[in-house]
């Protein structure tokens, strides 16, 4: 195994050490996730009493494969405990997430959960976010104009797509990747985002985690 | 002709004289807008030369029948004049919109648009917005989590309906009717909601109107 991915196993399976008997899950999107799905599997296997909600298509698949109860957002008043991965993790414990394209789902998810663990490799920690483009979900109608607004909070933009085709999210609308370098306050770019007209969410989830589980090559590391 | 209807047909009406040859025109929704394409449809037959943009499904249709042409939104940069309605206007030109459903498109045009005309009856006009239902729109996964925290803002909570069946919005979103009451701050509440996770756009259109015509009788108001 590469040693990024022992480094996303170590920390995924640490994390189900939070998952008590009756909990309802958030979970989360990304490799990282999925070794923590593999290692759920086994004690659901042995009689661990939980459900699941997926935030993207994709983790719905690998729970399906893994035979973890899933249940219907739309029935769920409270989450117990969301567990997900992110492509940055500031020494705040913020995040620049949505590589994938499930910002939305993860954005709600995480935000209804009593408490967020977020999972990942020691390559994801950084001193400030910005290193990657940050994804902003947009509406369809209007696209154009949305990214010039965006543009003009001081970024360049770039349409995502997915074999040359413009990429659809779970939601059914646009995502705008957006290069603004090194962020110097999340929380605040993000509600200036927020706020433009035809913008849904943006990749910025600010002051919403509770643990980051960090794998190193022999370790993790756990950070509040 | 009902006496409401005619205020509308002469604010409307009246809106057509600020039409200039070449123009790309922002085509508003509502019955007031109705009127105005009715009478716009007289100068295209007589050579005025403009493109529209439609905020909903309805005014397209409007619009075609009338032999207006259209423009695809996708391809264009500018737009120099909206014509819009309103379910409530406020002294300060404030306004209460979406009881038709389309407000994400028409605040997508109305912001981009150089200059913005509000038409409507005299019987719109308030010293305070908050008459209506203030119309949310939410994202469709987790909504009734969204719903709840609109409801932690002070309102009580309706999901729109049509025809017994959830409301879907041109963009395939669902509609929160909030009722607050008198709204002492609109734009303040507009940014407490828009930052919302899972909220895409709100009913509440501050700071945008550069004119509002207002159909009385026998005679048309005009507020800058």
């Amino acid at each position: 195994m590469k040693t990024s991915e022992l480094k996303k196993k170590i920390a995924g399976e640490k994390a189900v050490d939070s998952i008590e008997n009756g909990m309802t899950i958030g979970l989360g999107s990304g490799s990282t996730v999925y070794w923590m799905l593999r290692k759920l599997k086994e004690k659901v296997d042995s009689g661990l009493n939980i459900k699941g909600i997926p935030t993207s298509k994709r983790t719905e698949g690998w729970a399906k494969e893994f035979g973890i109860p899933l249940t219907d957002f739309s029935e769920t008043t409270k989450i117990d405990l969301a567990i997900d991965g992110a492509n940055e993790i500031d020494t705040n414990l913020n995040l620049l997430k949505g590589g994938g394209g499930s910002l939305v789902r993860e954005k709600i998810v995480n935000h209804l959960a009593n408490r967020l663990i977020i999972i990942a490799d020691d390559g994801k920690l950084c001193n400030q976010l910005g290193k990657h483009h940050l994804p902003v979900e947009v509406v369809p109608f209007g696209w154009k104009a949305t990214a010039r607004s965006l543009e003009q909070l001081g970024c360049s933009t770039t349409m995502r797509l997915q074999d040359e085709q413009v990429f659809i999210s779970d939601n059914g609308n646009y995502i705008i990747d957006c290069h603004f370098g090194l962020i110097e306050n999340p929380n605040k770019l993000h509600e200036q985002l927020k706020l433009l007209v035809g913008v849904i969410e943006t990749g910025l989830f600010c002051n919403m985690t509770d643990l980051a589980i960090i794998g190193h090559e022999e370790k993790v590391e756990l950070l509040r």
